[in-house]
């Protein structure tokens, strides 16, 4: 191919490759969604390289679609019209480190494991992001978020500043380096969560926190999800800075116990964290601990000794792997989002959808977000059961859609939620693809994404 | 005028009106920008009002102003091409209350002071905006925020939704009901902080917080600004979420003592409000009493009785107005932000100017976002003073961009600020302009704003 051509040309062998492994690897992600191989795959160094490559895509009007680590959940990263796969395990460097403002400039292949390893000598870390690891940029481009965004937000919450290129090698910055501006619009957060669709964005200034000195984890159970949400509530309303609030149906408790051979105590369980300075972190657990019992827990536990809080978080912890020893299963992942006083009726539904399709299934949630996340397993090779399964998904995302919320809270929406941008985003969505058109008028950028 | 009769025919008399007085009310704000009197006011009662009014403006290109509360400060509300002044007055109810969910909708003219008022019998409030009253739809429309951004975030992170009505009548809904969403573009943050350039926003869904149970105000002093910088990074690297940490420059308290015939430590000043549950704001103040006496401070001083508290923040509340007896001169106010590193040069930097050109002038901060106000006065009788006085204003944006910060922190651009957007924003402007194009193409929504 031409193109192909002038990529060796221009940017020399070491850069671009069509190497089978390699198109096989950037053909997919963590999803079930179909694999595509690129063309090509290129490993840009800069953003001048980021440029070139967009002029000669924009030329040849071929598709480019950005790969960071490949764990998407949504197949942001397939690309579905073949073309280039932008691979940004290159340009992983941090650029700019200011830890007296708790602020720091990366590239967006760096990886949230390494941007961590770096920053912790001074006291910080990153609290963006799934809890998984994945590069910056892909969780940027996704608005990922994971089990302490309930305290911290999600990604577009920690994004200061993106430098970004578009289709035509235009290159501006989004934001600065202060923690608020009203100045001008706020093209920050339309990049965030755009999946590559607008642009490329080539770097990352984000926000650090100090990390806590000291950290409780507690569980505790309830009869009814119901109670799980008032519990949720409850505590948000009294401002206890939880870290970390999860829930865990009282089924996928028996699923872990299981599968895992623990004994957790099989019913609806809320699990907590709590971090900060040691004696403010005594008092949120006191008073956590209070308000669960006045409404009716049991089991509750509390632990600070490391070995003792990994004890009793494994359950949450194990929940994501207790499917995965089942080889000839297949998973469908759900992650909507609801008001959390919906939750419970999600929870009830889900489960019952579940139960009647006989289809084995967990369901957790960040429920202090209302982010409801179900795996759904289904056996690739029997009639009908992939069909059943998605259905099933479909059903759920339908009814959180009507009860006010959105049919993925993190995951992003990719090739696995556009059918329900129309219900979710109604008129709203004739300007999203006027925005598209706008920043990305030949549609090079990520083709296939978010729209149809 | 043609237009006028039309407005008068479709809306009927009592929401259009002509008269002088209110002309005249509706041709300016709280800023010193010059005021310019709009053709006609429109006071709309629902949406259907509002598309109503744009089909008639966009068919005769007329000029359509948002008028909140007019308590603006950079000229957002002055209808500088003329036209309709759009005053949401009669727009102001509560149309969704769900407080398991911490959440409400209500349209834009309601005042912050109503809705507080309203959430309160529930133990809610609601966090953002700046400490003064004005509209949640003007709040909006400029990402307004004020003392407590520090911990709950500036306007635009209270949004959930927002229902806009663009130029041309195309009506939609930028967000869900749901804590958090990756689906879509992000067109809730862009329409916050527009200013009414993109839309008309009619409906607006927030997030409400718990009335913290106890609070406790603290004050202590620095040798130098640098110092105070220090204190604040600390709070903030220990995880102390403070409801409100103030700066004010040493001369600004001379000045507030000698209008004020108040005491107070002449010495940077360091203004500190924690909340919460007692026992957990009890051991924030202890810690936070440690990390100031270890920095050096001095006159650590602490109260939780309200009458104390109240004589603790006298200083802060008081500097706002200590200027206002002097009638003759009139206030210059700076509103940039940068990184909190940054701001001893800023402070350092705004005295020295203030002290050469001979203007009086206060200095003081929202120190834990790098917010840095100025009020600089002015004798606008006096040959060039006010040109002095806006030279000064200049030459601190223009350090604050060049130091990584942004000419407005919460202000919004309005008038005052578009000198500064091409500095600030650089090649982005340019997609901001075809942003602005794309979502009212004939330019009728508050012309001359943000853009020249």
């Amino acid at each position: 191919m031409l193109y192909v051509e002038k990529l060796y040309e221009q940017l020399g062998r070491e850069k671009v490759t069509q190497q089978e492994s390699e198109l096989k690897k950037h053909s997919k992600d963590e999803s079930i969604h179909e694999a595509v191989t690129p063309d090509v795959v290129c490993f840009p160094e800069s953003k001048k390289d980021i440029q070139m490559i967009l002029r000669i895509a924009s030329k040849y009007q071929i598709a480019v679609t950005a790969y960071g680590a490949g764990s998407g959940l949504e197949g942001q990263a397939i690309p579905v019209q073949k073309g280039i796969s932008l691979d940004f395990r290159n340009m992983n460097q941090i650029l700019d480190f200011s830890p007296e403002d708790m602020r720091i400039t990366v590239q967006p292949g760096l990886m949230k494991s390494e941007l961590n390893q770096f920053v912790r000598q001074q006291g910080l870390f990153f609290a963006g992001g799934p809890d998984y690891d994945a590069t910056i940029g892909g969780m940027a481009a996704t608005n990922a978020s994971g089990t302490r965004a309930v305290r911290y937000g999600v990604m577009r919450d920690q994004l200061l500043d993106l430098e970004v290129v578009l289709a035509d090698g235009m290159t501006f910055h989004t934001g600065t380096k202060a923690k608020k501006s009203s100045s001008g619009y706020h093209l920050t957060s339309l990049f965030a969560g755009s999946e590559g669709t607008l642009g490329i964005i080539t770097e990352i200034t984000l926000k650090l926190y100090g990390i806590p000195e000291y950290s409780t984890v507690a569980r505790c159970t309830f009869e009814t999800p119901e109670l799980c949400a008032i519990a949720a509530q409850t505590i948000q309303l009294k401002g206890i800075p939880v870290m970390r609030m999860e829930l865990i149906d009282s089924v996928s408790i028996g699923i872990i116990n299981e599968q895992c051979g623990l004994d957790f105590p099989v019913n609806h369980s809320l699990f907590l964290e709590f971090a900060g300075p040691k004696n403010t972190v005594a008092e949120e657990v006191k008073l956590a601990s209070e308000i669960m019992h006045e409404l009716g827990c049991e089991d509750w536990a509390a632990a600070s000794d490391p070995i003792e809080k990994e004890k009793l978080w494994e359950a949450r912890v194990k929940l994501a792997v207790s499917f995965q020893h089942l080889k000839e299963l297949k998973e469908i992942g759900g992650d909507v989002c609801v008001p959390i006083s919906q939750l419970p009726k999600l929870v009830s539904f889900t489960r019952h959808s579940m139960d009647t399709s006989g289809l084995k299934g967990a369901i957790w949630g960040h429920i202090g977000d209302g982010n409801f996340h179900t795996s759904i397993m289904f056996n690739p090779n029997a009639d009908g059961e992939q069909a059943l399964a998605e259905q099933t998904n479909d059903a759920i995302v339908k009814l959180a859609i009507e009860s006010g919320g959105t049919c993925t809270g993190e995951h992003g929406v990719g090739l696995g939620k556009k059918k329900f941008q129309e219900a979710e985003h109604g008129t709203a969505l004739e300007m999203m693809r006027r925005t598209k058109q706008l920043y990305d008028s030949k549609g090079i950028l990520n083709p296939g994404k978010i729209f149809s």
